[in-house]
């Protein structure tokens, strides 16, 4: 353990034995330097990694303070038990979500977009401007089928993070997550076949999963740990499952990371059944803390796990880069890809690997991790305040995407009906489900600059709540 | 008809009939000027009429002069009648020829590339480097699902060239046409389901069949006219057709155009069996006669014809910036273009659609007519030249492919093998069939500038190819 870490976890051990209290002034640098004969940067790393972790805050010109406890809403409960493999419907929903025209009235906390107006940004920008002129005519070109090499160098190196070794030439460049989400599926299944997934789950696989002629099977999540390994092997048990896809880090909507052992569990569950596992890591790179949190992908010795992932929520979801590592699935994932779009747009590509290369990615991520972070405590005191009595909210650790469990009488899609009349648009739970689960579920993204402008978006989600449940009780 | 249109029909029958003949100079604009008792730009545009048609040349600071008659190969023959639906094979011949590695070396006759050093994409260029300074945050955002407007906008006006009214909500954007092709396909059948398609027909096309678990029931097509409708009627009496997938105007590989009273045919066929058309036009644009050819969607007044392009091979592949107009079928295509990859990269859409707006397109059109044009006929010449006796050719009005047919000796697929020894690829005819056909046919690009290079290649591809019957003939 280095010197900064073991000076950081001293102060984490204070804080948490209350010897330093929330909203209390810490030691200052200098003193902390003198007191522990440490470098006065050693002491500036140690803090460094306590904001990370989210036990310190900076406040300029005064030093580090001790992070305040705020007052949040309780977890969501774990879904229901699943009942048998499902069709998916609710495109049309899905459909209107995606279609709405660009309103500049309107707050849009319903989707998954990552703030666009990061400076850190700016330097992305730079290469998207000068890179064409460089780069000439190989702009215009077909790329590789597997993708530009460059990108898929730098992927490999970033893979590290996540405890993951991958060589280049076990990376396919796609046209965003979605298209390595669907060449897996459809390379590994045939209609008909039944896929583990998520409950509740991204609504653009369970999509995937109906357009393709698949089924979905619900498995139950719990709101800290994720998938439910027992309800897993029970379904495995009963079913002819033919692949398990999950989001295990950063759910998407519900927020939670699974934990380094459930993940080596569900891939030994995989193995048992023989399964490959689709895993979608969209979100892994925005922990909060440091380093990211392992994929599944980084314990398969087996080439078992697909794993897919993209820059657009880490980056920008406008440049569609996004890639698929499938292991043993590799050439007939390669198929899918060429059959789908034959190579990806060259361009994008080229300027993402540059970005990363450059180190602008991780100055980047390093600065959306504590904003995302703050953001989220700011949201979730927001849910505590405005929202009805018995509202219940995930807690993530990554990413920026929130999921609010409303009393049983709120139906959300009539709440999110009435909230687009006042300007304020929430996705309904229903679209992470085959079933009709999760109706008194809504996903709110805290992406963006948390500005009077989206408190006053959650006062309009609260007052048409508690209107809804006035109602059901009038009725009653 | 207008007086410049009079006046090259006057001409052209002058030429037809002999009175002027290949090679001569034809009146000059000032003496056709007094003579017809027209403006000097009236035969300027007549003239301009009588290139687009092939039938005049004009020579630098000496006027015009009858194009020459070249000494050309006869055509190929029509390919033999249908057995039975097939699924396709010859995955890894399709990989290999696409993941060979960029060899400054070779003499890739194999690709279906255009000529990206045209000056003529200068401005498109100019705007690449441009665009995003300008646009800000919209680059990076997600784009509307179905596109961004200004491409639709403008993809629906050019679709008047092609005798269609299409509006601008009737097309959704793709990623390239590979992604308009298959997505389309998936929309309207499920595995299992046979596609009737034009023999020898794209590769890319035949291989979204085989990956998506379609089975291809290949139509014989004339080397003029195109699929053989007799042989097409046959086929739907026989077998439980779910669509017909062609490419009609400028058909890769086999270059021949259908006729608009075959369009019109095709289409009554479709609506006697009631069956959706994927007609895919990525080589309309590029006809050598102006006005374009019209496309079988142009006849359809119900929706039928799902119709798919791209600007890949009319500007540049790697912007993958396509389309697919779907008729009736729009709800299911942009379902299934959702899943496989949500919105499209924005920055390429937007620089298209400035390209096009700017009126850059057009003149880049009438270029690359012209070069593409020339090209073919010299290209012909070499084949005639260097290539075996008794070999036969293509005579494509559009793009740049030409479908050659070895004597029946030929081993395409050892042919390439042998050539690309010496640095010249060939695309070798049986990936583009779903039985064991052409195996003595080869496709090979003429959109590069035809210098010494280029022929050298096709010299080198006919001792090659004459060795091979040689061979024969000894073991004999």
């Amino acid at each position: 353990m280095k010197l900064y870490e073991q000076l950081a976890d001293t102060l984490a051990q204070r804080i948490e034995q209350g010897y330093f209290r929330s909203g209390d002034k810490l030691p200052s640098i200098r003193s902390l330097s003198q007191e522990h004969g440490v470098s006065i940067s050693t002491v500036q790393e140690a803090y460094r990694l306590l904001e990370d972790r989210g036990l310190a805050q900076p406040r300029p010109k005064s030093g580090y303070y001790v992070s305040p406890r705020i007052e949040v809403p309780p977890l969501p409960s774990t879904s229901s038990t699943l009942h048998k493999p499902l069709r998916v419907s609710r495109w049309q929903q899905v459909l209107h979500m995606m279609s709405q025209p660009e309103d500049r009235n309107m707050v849009y906390l319903s989707v998954a977009l990552p703030n666009l107006e990061a400076p850190t940004l700016k330097p992305l920008q730079t290469i998207l401007s000068d890179l064409n002129r460089r780069v000439g005519l190989r702009g215009l070109a077909y790329d590789q089928l597997h993708g530009a090499d460059e990108l898929r160098h730098q992927v490999a190196r970033l893979a590290v993070d996540s405890g993951c070794r991958l060589a280049a030439e076990e990376i396919i460049v796609t046209t965003g997550c979605q298209e390595a989400l669907s060449t897996s599926l459809r390379a590994i299944s045939q209609a008909g076949d039944i896929i583990a997934v998520d409950s509740p789950g991204f609504f653009g696989s369970l999509q995937a999963i109906e357009a393709n002629g698949l089924q979905a099977l619900e498995i139950p999540c719990h709101p800290e740990t994720g998938m439910s390994l027992e309800a897993l092997e029970l379904a495995l048990e009963q079913w002819p499952v033919k692949a398990i896809l999950t989001t295990p880090t950063f759910n998407n909507p519900a927020g939670y990371c699974m934990p380094d052992s459930h993940k080596q569990r569900l891939l030994e569950l995989a193995r048992k059944y023989d399964l490959p596992i689709i895993e979608d890591d969209i979100y892994g790179d925005l922990s909060y803390s440091y380093p990211r949190p392992r994929t599944i992908k980084s314990f398969d010795q087996e080439g078992r796990v697909i794993l897919c992932s993209a820059t657009s929520k880490s980056i920008a979801p406008g440049l569609r880069v996004g890639w698929v590592a499938p292991g043993q699935y590799l050439m007939q994932v390669m198929h899918m890809k060429y059959v789908t779009s034959m190579a990806s747009t060259t361009l994008p590509q080229l300027a993402v690997a540059e970005f990363i290369a450059q180190g602008g990615y991780e100055r980047h991520l390093r600065k959306m991790r504590a904003s995302y972070k703050q953001n989220r405590d700011r949201m979730l005191e927001w849910v505590a305040r405005y929202l009805p009595e018995g509202t219940r909210a995930s807690r993530p650790q990554g990413g920026y995407l929130l999921w609010v469990e409303l009393p049983q009488q709120v139906d959300a899609e009539q709440l999110n009906e009435r909230t687009q009349a006042r300007g304020v648009s929430v996705a309904p739970g229903p679209l992470f489900s085959a079933s009709t689960r999760f109706q008194n579920c809504i996903r709110i993204n805290f992406a963006p600059e948390m500005n009077a402008r989206v408190e006053r978006a959650l006062q309009i989600v609260g007052e048409e709540a508690q209107k809804l449940i006035d109602e059901v009780g009038k009725a009653a």
